[in-house]
């Protein structure tokens, strides 16, 4: 952050005292602007046998499919945000089930939280941020065309765990973002 | 958001294109400022049967007793940011076991994630945040003195799971944050 968010003068970039980092800090209005690591909160929205996927329209990854995720907005809990998601980008109504996976992205300093979710009804279509949504059994996933490493672990997990009966939540360091 | 952080002018409170929500967002360099939920990391600190508490030097809740946690940095992980918190409030070195508990605190922004974890050796002492540390057994809890609802929740679950033998995750709708 170059310029204070509260009276607008540039900031320093300091070790506060009692601090061990450095932080932006304005020297006009003491304000320490602290910079914290954001939640992208997801579902794993299930019909029947089949995934609901969403083919991204904007970048980064456009043109290739996702889970229905996003980042959490100020005021809602990470359900909330998950099933707000689905709702944007796949017009489609989930019932959340447990919290399935969460995904450490340190390097871009974002946090994946994905629940298990169920479809109220069948009925889904594009978002702004999308070029399609469609149903996907198993055997039908594009795997070589996912946007991201989150949402290819999320489908191997879920996958590995429904041919067990029982799915296990997981917790996961991704140092990869995009797919190769 | 007043001011823009990375030119300085005055923010606009406006909906930007293809959004549904008021953002700061600067008329100038057209920076969009999105605010979101953070995320604050702990430990239940486990030496044989008793638990690791902090008694809080700063405010919020100064002289309440807490379980280490604290704001997650940019760089690492809720593992990480959870071990790190640790260090800093009562100097002791946990070994972190599954994640046990997520907390949603949609009114104060806020996302707890709660990790049990295991002493490596039962030495610890105050950081500069903390008044005193002290491991307690079952029916020592100061519970009329803790500093946070989401630690009563923490070691409420703890103790009913461990008295089962079975630990089971956990996630919670916190609306109150201070406990009366």
């Amino acid at each position: 952050m170059k310029y204070c968010s509260q009276c607008g003068n540039k900031n320093n970039k300091i070790i506060p005292d009692g601090d061990d980092r450095i932080r932006d800090v304005c020297p006009s209005c003491d304000t320490i602007h602290y910079q914290n690591p954001r939640i992208i909160a997801g579902c794993i929205p299930v019909w029947e046998d089949k995934i609901l996927l969403c083919k991204r329209a904007i970048n980064p990854r456009k043109g290739y499919w996702t889970l229905p995720a996003g980042f959490m907005e100020l005021g809602e809990t990470t359900e909330q945000a998950a099933i707000r998601e689905t709702l944007e980008e796949a017009e489609a109504i989930v019932q959340t089930d447990e919290l399935y996976a969460v995904f450490n992205l340190p390097h871009i300093n974002q946090v994946y939280m994905i629940y298990r979710s169920v479809l109220l009804k069948p009925e889904f279509s594009s978002g702004t941020e999308s070029l399609e949504t469609r149903l996907f059994e198993e055997h039908e996933i594009p795997w070589d065309e996912l946007a991201f490493e989150t949402m290819r672990l999320s489908l191997k997990y879920y996958f590995r765990d429904r041919k067990i009966g029982a799915f296990k939540f997981r917790t996961t360091d991704v140092i990869k973002t995009i797919l190769p």
